[in-house]
């Protein structure tokens, strides 16, 4: 790898290292629109679902991977602005125990609700509000492997660009549309739509495995400790409930998405619209 | 309550101390056999499942729950020792975002395997290596949720007593007769016992809904990153597929592991042995 022709950046109070670490706060992310995402994995993914690339930082003290090198070269060569860091600056930056040596700074792309469009067939999943970012991630990565491709954010404090959401992610939040609006917005679209909303919640009255899912669908998850608002449960066409065994009461917030997702997912796959 | 009873350590010297978080390391656990577990919930459910709780450690201006208080009073009746921490050194010992100012050393309880006592309908859960404390913990928390009582763990650098994983299990790590065997081990336990080995793998021939599983099973978890060994795949009587869309190759182990667990446990319920 040609080191040249990437300008080195080691000054903590370089500008453009400021805004990369501007970008790990959510005031830095609101303010320009933009997120970073770190690893190889994540920035091929980007580049398959054409996501908006504004620049690419390297150490190439750490980039060893031929793919990820030729993935460096390329995207200089597309003309996007590529910056070497210095090892102690890249991994102030990163969360990856492992770092990868390659990350850039993305557009961050929202899609207005009136432009969601429906099928007979749908399976979207919408999170009302998570507290912890590598959940929601996780959450994320879940539902494109259930074939899901939109998802909804329904509440501001919930960032899927926050660092912690896009490593957790695993690259599968390139996959989806992603759409931010309030509950209320939410189940009007979706009653306008004639999209059945499935929540789940522990006072459900129908065991998840019992229900026939009616599509197009989205199921709502709702926060790790309280659970969804009364809001979305009355505005519902389903409750299901996961039953439980032992002492529990609950289960984790992704591993309760994963198993609804890959229900509704299988169910899918027999449903004629 | 009565904060004179119980003994302040405010000195990072002190032995209790420095016993307390040696408890942090894989070194101190195995050299003691004893682990930490922090918060209420965790300490009732320990209580319900006459966990081994050695002492108590408090923090009296964090601890205001009524609850944890009753908890604290009725350990200390039972004549099990109990210290204050100052906060700052309860800050230090404790993984939790808000600390909720209780919690024990407990003694690390494994079955030994040829203890195990199999019924027709057992359903049980089997971790070859995880490298996340957080996902150990997690799918310990969701085997509990779909009925599962055992948990093996067949790798010496997977420790069910880390304090990561003993938090994400939010107290069903009490609900687990918990056994430690190599993969050679358990393979010829299950055998000799008729308990029907299932594991999942991108490279199963079938999907994991299509199959009716056959009681006593047994799900085996291998690592997020290589998987199970070809040890443990020649062996298994099932080898399942989660079937995936998108770009995703892979799902989070512990929502794997939610995922066929559920489906083993709706099974099992329609099972007559």
């Amino acid at each position: 790898m040609n080191e040249n022709k990437y300008p080195l950046i080691s000054n903590c109070r370089d500008l453009r290292f400021l805004t990369l670490r501007s970008l790990q706060s959510p005031q830095g992310r609101s303010r320009t629109g933009l997120y970073v995402s770190e690893g190889i994995r994540h920035l091929a993914r980007a580049i398959k679902h054409n996501a908006a690339i504004e620049s690419v930082f390297l150490d190439p003290s750490v980039l060893s991977n031929l793919f990820g090198r030729k993935l460096a070269r390329r995207l200089r060569k597309r003309g996007i602005p590529s910056i070497r860091l210095s090892h102690q600056l890249y991994r102030d930056l990163t969360l990856a125990g492992e770092p990868q040596g390659i990350g850039a700074i993305l557009k961050q792309r929202w899609t207005p609700l009136p432009n969601m469009r429906v099928e007979p067939n749908s399976l979207w999943l919408a999170v009302e509000s998570i507290e912890s970012p590598g959940n929601l991630g996780t959450m994320i990565r879940t539902a494109e492997a259930a074939g899901v491709t939109r998802t909804f954010i329904l509440s501001p404090d919930c960032d899927p660009y926050d660092p912690g959401t896009v490593r957790a992610t695993m690259g599968s939040l390139f996959s989806q549309m992603l759409v931010k609006c309030s509950p209320r917005e939410f189940v009007h679209w979706a009653r306008l739509n004639g999209v059945a909303i499935a929540a789940s919640s522990p006072a459900g009255l129908m065991d998840y495995k019992d229900l026939h899912y009616r599509f197009p669908a989205i199921i709502v998850i709702g926060s790790e400790k309280r659970g969804l608002s009364e809001q979305v449960l009355e505005a519902a066409n389903f409750v299901v409930r996961i039953p439980m065994y032992g002492g529990c009461d609950s289960i984790n917030a992704a591993v309760a998405a994963g198993v609804l997702l890959f229900e509704m997912a299988s169910q899918r796959l027999d449903h004629n619209p």
